[in-house]
């Protein structure tokens, strides 16, 4: 008995995927039934690091999603269509659906599990967060268990590339980003990643499986790090601090609703996610009664994401091999809810402020006053230096709410004495 | 439908387990048919943080194992004897096992895993491992799809917690030993964590998994922590490393055996183990196509160590529910050959040494000389200082033949200027 598996695009990923199911020897025994059966192509004449039958390729990916004799479709072509389409013909059609497209599930995950259940089918996607790191099994899986509390990633390699070379070269943004365009670490239109969407939805795929609700992509606050600079890289390294871009899921402290959100974030030194570095993610998980695990693990390339779409297929044909025709209550998806997003004002949290002022005495007292009359206390405050005739003030606050920390940076801008707020930054 | 699960012992982790099992709001909808049906205990009368029925409380562990109403058999009680004939006769009358028992697994996997295929049931132990670290699954099911190179850990809490107390405060190893008996982070008996036996158990099951095969427990060389001296640990540091003991399982470079140990390891101030500190483990996983994956978190604790055995307990369940009486094929741990040992002599490692010399120059050139006689290539060669009359004179060298090391130590013993070897110590 052999598992027929479709794969839909044979880019970089889908490469990977088949030379590994095309080489099973010294992997799990299953893999040796699994078949290459059809895979869909744009271009059949295309020159490509693997060689396949040409009964194998082809050009006609809806032929491959109706064919009855295919058991699991492999969806690598990414983007939101024709990717979504194909899925639900998939889907439609009985198969079982492997995906590696974030950005689908993210905005179409209800649709798609919907459409499964009512089929009876599984939608796996273990390499659309974290490339090659297991992180979306043990979170339906072992760690569902535990109520959790928090997922806290670092989920887009090329913005923790981009901050890692920033803080290790001293150099500005936009100086890095050209280089990690150049070496291939960076999109032509870097948008996706550096503005956060890529990081936004894989925290909403997360948060979904480790809160068990369905997840509107709208409700994830978002913010690039365009605006991070070399100086705030500097003072917070001074203070103990290495700013790296977080995807946070977490639940809020007086209620059930749950705070998403992407943004660069100052992480103490001392913190496991301090020191993932360059192109890896880590993805730290922390509930009740486990305390927090950390998954680390390169975010992408061929040979990881192929690891964990492989990894979703061998976990389907073992399935299928008991023979049964139940739902494994662990591989389907079956919440339906929604969950409830806690407002962005209602964030308890730190936050990192840089303001530029007038050099006189008494400004420090000034700004302590505005955030002193908002409630939000402060941590450490610091001249840095003078610039261009203006005095440089970084601060540090407690756990503020939201809220409160912009009611007082209302009051601050309007100070006469107070140039510009040059960067604001939360503090993990 | 439930599933009554049996618990033998009523420790810590037995503890920690009923009262998630007692609690499954905010938890895997599937918690809630999971009854804790008896859990046996020695002293009935003793008192508790959870309260049981009394028709649930029992002495009789036998009586447990036995009962036709049993579906899942937990033995938490820890040791070798009954915990082996009980987790044996468990699974002759057709209970499912879990178990966080690494002793008895290293020791008598063999015999367990072949009843336990007979019988057509599951033998799991996540929590043997790691604590609440979801190692032992991802090894059996997402990354066995990967041909594994290496497994690297830090899996004994106490060895760490000494290791990074003794770097950060500069004490030496009785002093911080008898603190963490005080604080309860080391036995009486510190015997099984600190020679390193504990830690040889672990990578003893973590490579049977992790490479398909059977492992012997004295195939792993091991070697514990008590000649670890403050005077390394701050050479290390000094060096740009930080010492851990680590668990090693690694494929040969030349051959299919296998090298398995467990030592004192300097580790590159810059290598994702190094920063593992305190209670902590983590496990690094190395592999084709995937490059390295990382877990990481809390290595023991009641909270932690129950989240594992219910995962367990979780993953059981969820099979059943599919109502097959088919096995599958990555719950189940069949393989029954024996991983081929490959001789400590022909480990290719780095080494530091740390020698007491004559301070009469040339020494070095004689030490250089000798190592150069049975081609060792050296790294770095550091004279340190000068005690109590001799010098001191710290050698990192490159990658060398185990048996080449060993054979040049030979010949540096028979010089004259040379007064004893300090220390030996591998180097990541």
């Amino acid at each position: 008995m052999a598992f027929k598996v479709g794969i839909l695009g044979l880019g970089t990923v889908g490469t990977g995927t088949v030379q590994l199911l095309l080489d099973p020897t010294g992997r799990q025994a299953l893999l040796k039934e699994v078949e290459v059966y059809k895979v869909g192509v744009k271009s059949p004449d295309k020159t490509r690091a693997v060689s396949l039958p040409t009964a194998v390729v082809t050009t006609d990916l809806e032929a491959i999603v109706k064919d009855p004799a295919v058991d699991i479709v492999v969806e690598l072509i990414g983007g939101l269509e024709p990717a979504r389409s194909l899925i639900l013909q998939a889907i439609n059609n009985g198969k079982h659906v492997v995906t590696a497209n974030k950005a689908v599930i993210a905005r179409f995950g209800d649709e798609i599990f919907t459409a499964a259940n009512a089929a009876g089918v599984y939608v796996m996607l273990e390499a659309a967060v974290g490339g090659g790191i297991p992180v979306i099994q043990p979170l339906k899986q072992s760690l569902s268990v535990n109520r959790i509390t928090a997922v806290t990633g670092i989920v887009n390699g090329t913005t923790n590339y981009i901050l890692t070379a920033m803080r290790d070269r001293g150099s500005d943004f936009a100086e890095v980003l050209a280089e990690a365009q150049q070496l291939g670490y960076a999109e032509a239109d870097p948008t996706a990643d550096v503005d956060g969407l890529d990081a936004a939805d894989k925290i909403a795929i997360l948060a979904s499986l480790a809160f068990g609700g369905r997840i509107k992509l709208q409700d994830v606050y978002c913010e690039g790090i365009r605006n991070v600079s070399k100086a705030d890289i500097n003072y917070a390294e001074k203070l103990g601090f290495v700013i790296k871009l977080l995807a946070i899921a977490k639940k809020a402290h007086s209620s059930n609703s749950l705070s998403l959100r992407v943004h660069p974030t100052l992480v103490p030194q001392s913190h496991p996610l301090a020191s993932i570095n360059g192109v890896y993610n880590a993805i730290l998980v922390e509930g009740e009664p486990l305390g927090q695990v950390m998954f680390f693990g390169p975010g992408a390339g061929a040979g990881a994401t192929a690891s964990a779409v492989v990894s979703d297929i061998l976990a389907i044909a073992a399935t299928l091999k008991t023979g049964t025709t139940k739902p494994h209550p662990l591989m389907s998806c079956s919440h339906q809810e929604y969950c409830e997003k806690a407002p962005m004002e209602d964030l308890v949290t730190r936050f990192y402020a840089r303001f530029l002022t007038q050099d006189h005495p008494g400004v420090i007292g000034k700004l302590g006053t505005c955030f002193g009359n908002c409630g939000v206390s402060l941590e450490s405050v610091v001249q840095t230096g003078i610039h261009d005739n203006l005095a440089e003030i970084v601060v540090v606050t407690h756990d503020v709410r939201e809220g409160d920390f912009n009611a007082s940076l209302a009051e601050i801008r309007a100070l006469p004495a107070i140039s510009s707020i040059a960067s604001l930054l939360r503090v993990l």
